[in-house]
Parts: C-alpha cells; sequence; structure tokens
C-alpha cells in the first residue's frame, strides 16, 4: 500500500497493514515523519489519545514509529505527491514533486489538514532565489555551516533554529518586525543572551523588503522601522523566512477526488474508501456524517480500511482476524512478539 | 449518561462525555473496572493499541481509570442491568440484579462480549446454596477470613486464589480432576509449595459431585479418581467452583433492541445509535457492516457516540469541539490540565 501522508494516523496503518502482512511505503512533504505532530507542536501534550492521560505529540510519533518499526515501512520523505495515474491492472503510479514514482495496488491518502506549505512573505522577486539561497524550512542543517544566514520571523521555528545555527553557521542574524517574540520563554531568553555575546546578530522592528543577487542570493535588504528611508543591505548566503506552515489540500485536490470542504468524502459506513475505488482516505484528511478530527478516529478508520485494502489486494482470500494477544506479532524483518503462554503443569 | 459494561470502551466514553461536561454512571457485572481486560487476562499483553507497542490488559485499564479521573464517574459494580423502561420524558430506568435502579436521558451499552457468566458445574442442588455458602467469584476476599474453604478448578484463578486464601482462610482445599494445572508457572509452583508445608490441602484426580447442608452450605462430596466408591466428605464453609466465565448477552437481549449475531445493530453511518433513539452500543457489544471487533475501535465509536448523546441531551445547544491540546481538560473535581501557553516576551 501506498500512503501519503506520514501522521499519526498514517503511520498506525502501518501498523495494522502489518497485520494483515500488507507492507506500506509513506510519502510526506515534510522532512520527517509525524506529521504536525512533529512539525508543529512536539512539545505540547496531547490529552485524548486512549489510555495516555497525557502524552507529548512528539512521544505520540515515537511511539508509533517503534510500533511499526517491524513491519519495515518505507519512507520519501520531504516530498509531495503531486499526480496519480491509474493503471490497466487497477493500481495507481504517484509521482511526487521531485519526480518519484511509486505504484501499488491500493492508495491510501492520510494527508491530515493537507500538505504544510510555508507562508512565504510578500517580497516580489522571492521565487527567483527559491532553492537558491532561499529556503522556507531546513531540511539539512549542515548545509549552513560556516555560511552567513539570516532568518525572519518572532516565533519558535525562529527562535530555535537561530539558537541551532548560531553553532554551525559562520554568521546567523534574526530579523523581526517587533520587540516581542511568541515562543517558549527559554528559547526567548536563550536568543537574548545569544544576542548580547554576538553570536546571534539580532534586528528587530525591522522586516526583510527586497532580495538581490544575480545567479544567487547575495544580500537581503533590511527595512527598519517601517520607514523606506531607513534601508539597510545586508550581504547574506541564505535567508530563511519562518513565518509558519498552512495547511494546503494541494494537489490531491485535482486528483479526481470528491471533495467536501476541504476534506475528501468517504464512505463510513463501511470502509473509508472514496469514490476511486482503490484510493482510501484515513483521518482528518477526509469527512463524512459526524466526521471527528481526532488522532483516535484515525487509528479506527485506519484498521477498518485494512481489511478493505486487504479485500481488494487479494480478492479470493478470506482474512480471518486474530487477535495479538493471542497470536502475537511477526514482524516482517524476522521478529516476533507474543505473550507468555500458559504451562501446563503436572504438580504431584 | 448511564454506561452499561466497564470495560475499556465503557472507560474511555467517560473520557469523551466528561469533555462535553455530561457526567457519567457505569454499572458492571464484574466486581471491578476493565471488562474482560482486568477479569480474564490482566497479565497479558496486548499489542495493537496505537501508540503502545506492548501494553499489559491491566495496565492499559489502569491508564483509563488514570485518564477519567477528573470526570468523577460513579461505579455500581457487581451487579447486572437487568431490565429497562423508557419514560415519557424519554429519559431510561435501569435496574440491575440486586434492584438498584438509575435514571439517565441517555444509555450506552458498552458491553463486550456480554457479562460474564460463571461456568458451573453439573451438581444438581447447587442453585440451592448460592450466596449461601457457594461463590463463583471472590469479590471480597475477607468473607472468607478465618473460614474453611474448597476451590475447585485447574486454571490461573483457582491457583491464584488459592494461593491468596492460604493467607486468609483458616483451611484452604484446592479440588481439580487432574494433576496437571493450566497457568501461569510461578502460580503452579507456588501452589506446590504451599502444598508441601500444609498450607494449600491439594486434593487432584477429584471432583466435587456433591453439597450437604440444611439452611447452609456444611460439606461437600469429594469424588476421586472418577469411582463412585472412592467418596469423601469434607466439612466446609465455602465452596468456590471457578471453571471460568463465559460471556452472555444477557437479559439486554430482551431490551428490543435488533439483535445480530448475539451483538447490536447500530448505525455506524452516524452515532452508533440502536434501533431504540437514546440507547447507543459501542464497543465489542454492537455490530455493523465491516465491524472489528477492537479495542481501538471501541475508542473511536464512543467518541463519536457522545456527540450524538450531546445533542440529545441539549438539542437547543451547538457544541463546537475544541483539542485538548488547545484547550486543556477541565475535569469536573476542579482540577485542570492544560499545554504550558507560549510567552511572548519582549527581548531589548
Amino acid at each position: 500500500m501506498l500512503i501519503i501522508g506520514a501522521g499519526p494516523t498514517g503511520l498506525f496503518a502501518v501498523f495494522e497493514a502489518g497485520l494483515l502482512k500488507l507492507k506500506c511505503h509513506l510519502i510526506d512533504a515534510l522532512p520527517q515523519p509525524g506529521g504536525q505532530c512533529s512539525e508543529i507542536y512536539p512539545k505540547k501534550p496531547i490529552y485524548d489519545i486512549p489510555a495516555f492521560p497525557e502524552i507529548l505529540a512528539g512521544d505520540l510519533v515515537d511511539n508509533l514509529m517503534e510500533q511499526i518499526k517491524p513491519f519495515e515501512p518505507g519512507f520519501t520523505l520531504g516530498e509531495r505527491a503531486e499526480t496519480i495515474e491509474k493503471l490497466e491492472d487497477g493500481s495507481f503510479i504517484v509521482t511526487t514533486s521531485e519526480g518519484t514514482k511509486h505504484q501499488a495496488p491500493v492508495v491510501v491518502i492520510a494527508g491530515g489538514l493537507g500538505s504544510f506549505e510555508p507562508r512565504k512573505p510578500p517580497i516580489p522577486n522571492i521565487a527567483k532565489y527559491e532553492n537558491n539561497g532561499v529556503s522556507y524550512m531546513i531540511r539539512e542543517p549542515e548545509d549552513f555551516r560556516d555560511k552567513r544566514v539570516v532568518i525572519a520571523g518572532g516565533g519558535d521555528s525562529a527562535l530555535d533554529w537561530a539558537i541551532y545555527l548560531s553553532e554551525v553557521a559562520s554568521e546567523v542574524s534574526l530579523v523581526h518586525r517587533r520587540n516581542e517574540f511568541r515562543g517558549a520563554l527559554d528559547s526567548v531568553e536563550k536568543v537574548s543572551e545569544l544576542s548580547k555575546i554576538g553570536k546571534i546578530n539580532l534586528i528587530t522592528e525591522a522586516e526583510v523588503v527586497g532580495l538581490k543577487g544575480d545567479n544567487k542570493l547575495e544580500s537581503v535588504v533590511i527595512r527598519h522601522g517601517g520607514s523606506a528611508s531607513e534601508e539597510e543591505i545586508k550581504e547574506t548566503d541564505h535567508f530563511i523566512p519562518l513565518f509558519g506552515l498552512s495547511p494546503k489540500l494541494g494537489p490531491i485536490a485535482n486528483w479526481g477526488l470528491e471533495i467536501e470542504k476541504n476534506a475528501i468524502k468517504v464512505d463510513n459506513s463501511y470502509d473509508y474508501q472514496t469514490n476511486i475505488p482503490g484510493i482510501y482516505a484515513i483521518g482528518d484528511v477526509n469527512t463524512y456524517p459526524g466526521k471527528l478530527k481526532l488522532i483516535l478516529c484515525g487509528f479506527h478508520e485506519a484498521a477498518i480500511m485494512c481489511q478493505s485494502a486487504y479485500q481488494r489486494i487479494y480478492p479470493d482470500k478470506k482474512y480471518v482476524m486474530k487477535y495479538t494477544t493471542v497470536s502475537g506479532v511477526n514482524g516482517f524483518d524476522g521478529s516476533k512478539k507474543e505473550a507468555k503462554r500458559e504451562v501446563v503443569k503436572s504438580i504431584n
């Protein structure tokens, strides 16, 4: 099965599929698994995951990754699913933003609120420098080693990356429109300290309004205090605007799926299949009467969906459900977990 | 809401109801919450609870009890829901086997495979001594303090209670048809030790075949080796046959609910309501096309059901779902859990 979206629902689908001996590959636009939980709020507690009175979103993802490890899922990260093609044999080919092609008999969209697209600052020629000095997301911090970096933004991402890159880059500037930062208290204080000792060049009440450079970014134009007269040109190798991510259904919206309120309509009375047979949608990305966008609902939808996908892949086999407590879990990696068996033992 | 069944699904329903500020009371035939997980396999690992690569069934119940604590559920344990009556105002009265009456605007059946009924040995006059010397389940071990007790059975329950009561009762006999016991290795060995030092009177290849006593149990007839000639009369205060529990839908089957394959039909396309408006069925007790009897499915059904129950109880209110990560959890006991808030802090 090809799963689009590696958030909690997509990850748990790997487990349920694994119990049915189905192998999964996941595609996600973000550079790591976990979806929003990893990217947006890894340190925030969630209180409504069943049997966890409290769990940090990042720990939830770690636990799911451990749970699915025996089923050896494949990952294509940092690439967005762009197009889908149905072949004559009923299988699908999905092509990503980087041109990678994946073929599978079943496609499961577990795309959450959509792929997270960075909010871009309104700088006229910014598109020219994308992948050429401008990055909206940091995939590999080492790319910035010994480089001059200008970060823009006033939230946790901007603070955390400024702190991190202060040990990697040759020069880090942090540009923010206000004096006030919105983030974890310790991050704000750390940036303040690093600024005092000159490890971060803090430029507040200022904005990057222009980009210059012939073939690649060479400098940014920083406007102070909102007045056009006070502009400063700052040489840099990289400009990293971190103004948050906003989810967009994106190219999936053009796959011929029935869409309602920015979500994919599915048959919740049976198997969470979309209007295209063989394509399922589970988790926050789908909609149906009474839908709740809760992680725990995505887990259920994943389990139900797998049974139907199994029937599609093996129309002639009858699957008999076994309980993990009774039958254990057999990993594709040869691992086996099972309950200690009762012994039958003579006493006399 | 009145919840019938205090297994994992019924317990989690308390949490989801609590988020909607609905208060719950649970009824269960077993003497403790947790359903099968507590009664049948508390020490067995479950592998398919999302985000728990492995969790003991008993720990799952403990976690759920902790998670719902802020919502102060009421419990009526050791009583079986027997009859239901619908009042003119649309609310229900459920009466238990002990005659306790509970009234609520919504009834949620989370009854699992049914109420667990003890398997009774085929001793002709055994019914005469029920609650009068014969117990099929141990609710309060202190009832046996300084009493003579005969336990029958060869599984974990018989072994574990023989060990436990050897410290409480004045005399414990364990009668089993074979020399071999089927249970955890350490339990078998412990019984063997206690037998050697005379703390348990082990009577194997034997069976209790008769009960004697005028108004209450006074003695049991033990037959050795299957031959009628070798019978022994043993004076005792209590006879506790522990031959396992078998689930039965029980009196609920007569409530006018649509039943299919020993389960209650519900509308899975919307809210898991039964054919009787105001009565819902969630977890293993219900059935619908594609139903999977998994704990994680019961969790989802509980969440969805609560939204519909809320609308029934407050037809004029519109509930806007909030995420626990954003809004925290407000207990009825005044407790509050919430994520650390971001600070807005000035640096310069």
